[in-house]
């Protein structure tokens, strides 16, 4: 429930449910077709920016682990700043942008055509300029996003993901998970409603680190990006394995920490990563569905539902947008305006 | 020149040069032999750690445009915690790895060779795991790393990636570039000898932005955890066109930021993206061969000798540790035992 006054950021988190159940309704029998005419190929080459980068790490896992892909995400600056474009044999190529107007993720898809490999757009504008260029598109649907920070345009993007992931493992049991992803997004939100009062001891902290892993790993950097866009405040994502490789230093009495640890293969790992942070007196919030994992944190973030692992991106990220969004508030700062960013950025 | 009382991580540093110059002598002829006799394939995946990591997202841009080649990072969660390794066909798969120890890169590995891939290894000990489950195997050769944090060892990697491409790119001009670097290593080193009187001013930062593009993504990766690793700073690296997807917003008046900005394509967007910086009034270190450039710093961290774009990560690494060495000096710390960390991070 989002009052009439409630920002564009509110109301478009609170919008999402819906919005995702007439996209599965939309795209599931579109990507079927897409799926069932797509030429051959032996790897995937995803170029996107920003909150679409995170998509595309959902992809990484998600279309190796259902459908046995290998995934490179692109470096753009090789087909703009450098022109030295790679040799594409082989690959699919995807552009992921939720304008379609970045020309670095344009020339890659563009470079990819010209180079006779077939291409897909997933954009929220067919007629921008990605999505005509690629041979196939998916198009968000969601409606134009008021808010600067990306929320249902992202949502719906790891939706389409996991679409294809369900069409290319052409398991009817992962369709029945992905037709159960509405319902679990409505009680999360629900179960979401009200953290204003517990958030507020983190209202002036210098930083967060957020951590996730696998699945969730592009979760925490999501979450991280939408701190940093709405709050100032910095924050940074890792994996919980490279988090290992050094950045531990970082972390000390009272620095918060949030850990991305929904059930599933990831959750033991994280589970020990959170006792070690104890140990050094972190700050935990976590987000999770596991009693015992949530009973680790200063500021537990309960999901109401467990989701199957390869889903819960799509759920976990409910709890991250509420926090960035009510830490915004509690800064006195306003939700669609933040300090310094226009919506459509374009980098060559 | 060190004193016989400096720390580990001060001698390795010194080092460096002379051991960059071995490695060259002993491995552009070696590489050159593992290039001719590797079978056909279409594209590469690396699995790697931490610094290791870093040293393959500068193989991402460097085996692409020096030699044409599609890179991408492994998931390695994907091969050992959820047991999905993706379908390689078309791979050659490298795993990078100082000690050769880390689990997660041997599981990549050793998935690879069961599917009948070819495999190279890139480590400072071939007697490793690693070392025993690659096809191929380039030692570092450099010795024991003594420091916990990798400096000799992250070079070591940087330039047989280097031998790689130039091989791979059939160019006598790139490894005319190649025999180069150790007089461009010493001339750095040698510039950058006295910087402790201008550090002293960000002693207490609570934290740092790290910006880098194209070639030197990865030198803004691996100078950002050096900062966390030896000071316990809080640092995060950004590529220029990410890091205005958002990130910009969490700087203001003060707020240090370290530009990795030498000549080169990529050189003119980090120029324009300084500019807006100093509008917003950030404290900007700047590692550039470039006086333009320099000029816009509040501290200039310059490089004495210009290299060809492509091999600058060699040289533009250099300030960066030794700003991380001074800092950690000037905290009062021990740059040889930091906080919490062990030599070998085993992750699976």
């Amino acid at each position: 429930m989002t009052s009439p006054m409630a920002s564009w950021l509110a109301r478009e988190i609170a919008s999402q449910p819906a919005l995702i159940e007439e996209l599965l309704a939309r795209e599931i029998p579109h990507i079927a077709e897409i799926v069932a005419r797509l030429p051959a190929f032996s790897y995937i080459v995803i170029a996107a920016r920003g909150s679409s980068d995170h998509a595309a790490t959902y992809a990484v896992y998600t279309w190796a682990a259902l459908a046995g892909w290998p995934v490179a995400l692109a470096a753009p600056s090789l087909y703009t700043l450098y022109e030295t474009p790679p040799r594409l044999d082989g690959a699919l190529v995807v552009g992921i942008s939720q304008s379609g107007q970045s020309p670095d993720i344009v020339a890659v898809v563009s470079e990819a055509r010209r180079q006779g490999r077939p291409t897909l757009a997933i954009t929220n504008d067919r007629n921008s300029p990605l999505g005509n260029t690629a041979d196939e598109v998916v198009e968000l649907g969601v409606g134009i996003e008021q808010s600067v920070a990306a929320t249902k345009t992202y949502l719906a993007q790891l939706a389409v993901i996991a679409i294809f992931a369900a069409a290319w493992s052409g398991s009817t049991e992962r369709l029945a998970d992905l037709r159960a992803v509405p319902a679990a997004l409505n009680a999360t939100l629900q179960g979401t409603s009200d953290i204003t009062a517990r958030i507020q001891r983190y209202r002036d902290v210098a930083g967060f680190t957020v951590i996730g892993r696998g699945f969730n790993y592009a979760t925490a950097f999501e979450l991280a990006l939408k701190l940093k866009e709405l709050t100032s405040i910095q924050a940074i994502a890792y994996s919980s394995a490279d988090f290992r490789h050094g950045p531990v230093a970082t972390i000390s009495n009272g620095s918060p920490v949030i850990l991305v640890m929904p059930r599933g293969a990831a959750y033991a790992d994280m589970y020990e990563l959170a006792l070690g942070l104890r140990q050094r007196e972190a700050d935990l919030l976590v987000i999770s569905d596991v009693p015992e994992g949530l009973a680790l944190a200063t500021t537990p973030l309960p999901l109401a539902v467990a989701a199957p692992e390869w889903l819960s991106p799509l759920t976990t990220i409910l709890p991250g947008q509420k926090l960035a969004l009510q830490l915004t508030l509690a800064r006195g700062m306003n939700p669609d305006a933040p300090r310094g960013l226009q919506k459509v950025t374009r980098t060559l």
